[in-house]
């Protein structure tokens, strides 16, 4: 892709070039309420301010539509529809590029710079949408396989269901925190003798806490209830993608998921990164997923084979001594399923989405050690430990760890499509 | 339980006698915005007319809060405590009460009652929460035996978790509906020969369509995250309790729900019954549930022992011929939790609730086969038929078929504290 240039300083390197133009929901000091904001480079362009200050004036169709950007979250910009997303990033693209056609809204315009401009280390970034319904589903066919082998052996380790439709379950809504939240310890069922033959649990605060390395994306288009979205319009419903760290306690899931799934262990965050990257912006980054050799049913095949995003992944550990560590390494090609799969799969039976429900990936591991995205996988169930730098070892997080996700579209420097990073730090559990 | 005689017209027998007074969500005609109501007899009280003709004179304490009631849920006024619904409810008892001391209020104000009442078959009836988050149990000990014994076996029917700790999975709570709402039947992938070596899903029309006889609680309390809510303090966080049917696609689940759960066999539809009973209007039906063999954790210990509903319940089948069949009758005291362990269960991770958000039960059934709350325990997964009166059979539901729930607390026929109907009518699956 070439490279759009900018008169606005973007570092080389940003994940946030003009090929991006990700969005997400900032305050500042003084003026606290939650808004509507662009990324770039080491910068934000707070879009309230921006139109208030006639910045969209050469964009008729948004005008009527400015509100939007004064939301708390991005809902009421999102249920705006695909179009109206491309048509303002491409215009947000076209204010920053050298030759726009429009330098006095900004190029410029020194007084509006300083008004709605700001180093992206001063603002406050909130939670992106305001979520419905979150759903989680398992298209990490690595991870599936790798869990499975751990719990059943490798003649069973995926189930019969695996690859004929995206596993899923519903995850906790509330719990979906943004980037920098901590994460507090849980409390909760643990049985410590799984082998004895009477199974009496143990409260703990949990002793096996685990990462999940995801997407999520969102949805910006609600259908009916009874009525599915077939495959050749869920992407159209796709507003675009964050990073995703389902924070997941192994412990207490293993007592508590027969045979319902897991739930408290789950339930206690859920961390996903500041900035959304549209839909349109990821586009040149689909690229043929992981073959399945299971003849699909209909509803759910797709006519491009391009269907899953080349994004490259790292999970960092930071221990409280400082130590940090790459954990993994890995690219969200190692998913079985698109997200305009999981959502037609999702409303096949009728089921309602609405503008703000979240769908995360499932985990996404490579093949090798290095490149899983679960400690669950890494240390075979607590069975070995993993080395991390400095001399320090880990089966699962400590009270202090981060663990920070991030991830980036593309080679070309001056053009990546990143998504800054997905991070959160353990606080110990409380005491009860 | 004495009677409150009112100088209103309250039929014997019905479900909504003074001792009850259940919120609600109305519109009329012309009138057609929502907003809260109260159910009466065969009436309702239209609240954001009653407060807006000073109907709440006498009430200073909730003035401020009025606007409350021109609201289109409930959320806001749950919002505002157990004391204050406990206020609210008391004195339109004492204004529709004989003997009320606020006589011009409503009693001799004939203009305020053309106004503000009106007949409950003349309103529709609307959702009565904008729900966040839907989580539904599988308290019901009975049912999870039953269940298990088809699938497993009596050895091991219950699993070893299910006597410890309520046992949940989050639901979908876009696809939460009130009473009345047509259900659509679902399409979805479905195993014809489940024994076959090759497992190879059908696209179907599901065939196996259920119900589950279970109550709903709604919050009322927000916790932050990552601070749970003990069980002393879990009453005051429930609002209030409705019927609720959460319809169930046996053979899509079947396929579908190891190992994460329940998916798409149940986000197609969850129908709630549209007057949500106060906890306080409860109370004096709490009882004593199951026996529990098993030494509870300490953060699961209520005090009392009467901690379960006693609501007799019934589910009914009306037939698209017009036939109806009592298909089941049973008590709510067939729980093994409360709500309250529910939800400090739910939290004990740190887990957020919001205001709004949605506690399923699980199914609720008796021993004998006459009690049993879901079709799939009736008919033996499909292996025996179920005959209706007027010489049909059923084994599960088929296009035209009403189910409706009743539920009611007391013996008293002038003191009933009951549920009015939880209904919903299935109709033909979409052609794909």
């Amino acid at each position: 892709m070439s490279t759009l240039r900018s008169w606005f300083n973007i570092p080389r390197g940003s994940h946030f070039s003009l090929a991006n133009i990700p969005f997400g929901i900032i305050s500042t000091t003084p003026y606290e309420t939650p808004r509507v904001a662009v990324a770039i480079g080491d910068h934000v362009l707070d879009l309230e301010i921006f139109a208030a200050n006639n910045g969209f004036s050469a964009l008729s169709p948004i005008q009527p539509h400015q509100h939007v950007f004064s939301q708390p979250n991005l809902n009421a910009f999102a249920a705006l529809g695909r179009p109206v997303h491309s048509v303002v990033r491409k215009y947000i693209q076209s204010v920053f590029a050298d030759d726009t056609p429009y330098p006095e809204v900004l190029k410029t315009n020194s007084h509006l710079q300083k008004q709605a401009i700001y180093p992206l280390k001063e603002v406050k970034t909130h939670l992106p949408f305001k979520i419905g319904d979150y759903t989680d589903f398992y298209a990490g066919l690595n991870h599936a396989y790798n869990v499975g082998v751990l719990f059943r052996g490798p003649a069973n380790a995926l189930q019969p269901n695996f690859k004929h439709l995206p596993v899923g379950y519903h995850g906790r809504a509330s719990s979906v925190v943004v980037s920098g939240t901590p994460i507090r310890r849980p409390n909760g069922q643990i049985l410590e003798n799984p082998s004895a033959e009477k199974k009496v649990p143990t409260f703990s605060p949990c002793r096996k806490l685990d990462i999940e390395l995801e997407l999520g994306a969102f949805v910006c288009k609600a259908n009916n209830m009874g009525e599915p979205v077939p495959i050749t319009e869920a992407e159209e419903s796709l507003f675009g993608v964050v990073l995703m760290n389902d924070w997941s306690a192994r412990d207490i899931q293993a007592w508590e998921y027969v045979p319902l799934g897991p739930f408290n262990s789950k339930n206690f965050g859920t961390t996903i990164s500041a900035w959304v990257v549209l839909a349109d912006a990821l586009k040149p980054f689909l690229a043929k997923g992981l073959d399945n050799d299971t003849e699909l049913l209909p509803y759910l095949k797709e006519k491009q084979t391009e269907n899953i995003y080349d994004i490259k992944l790292q999970v960092n550990l930071k221990t409280k001594t400082g130590n940090s560590t790459t954990l993994s390494k890995t690219n969200s090609r190692n998913l079985l399923w698109s997200f305009p799969q999981m959502l037609t799969h999702h409303t096949i039976t009728g089921c309602p989405m609405q503008v703000g429900d979240l769908l995360g990936s499932g985990t996404i591991s490579g093949l090798e050690a290095s490149e899983r995205g679960s400690l669950l996988e890494q240390n075979y169930n607590g069975k070995s430990s993993i080395k991390l730098s400095g001399g320090e070892e880990r089966k699962f997080l400590e009270d202090g760890d981060e663990i920070t996700i991030t991830g980036v579209c593309g080679t070309n420097e001056e053009a990546l499509v990143g998504f800054g990073e997905c991070s959160g730090r353990i606080e110990p559990a409380l005491k009860l």
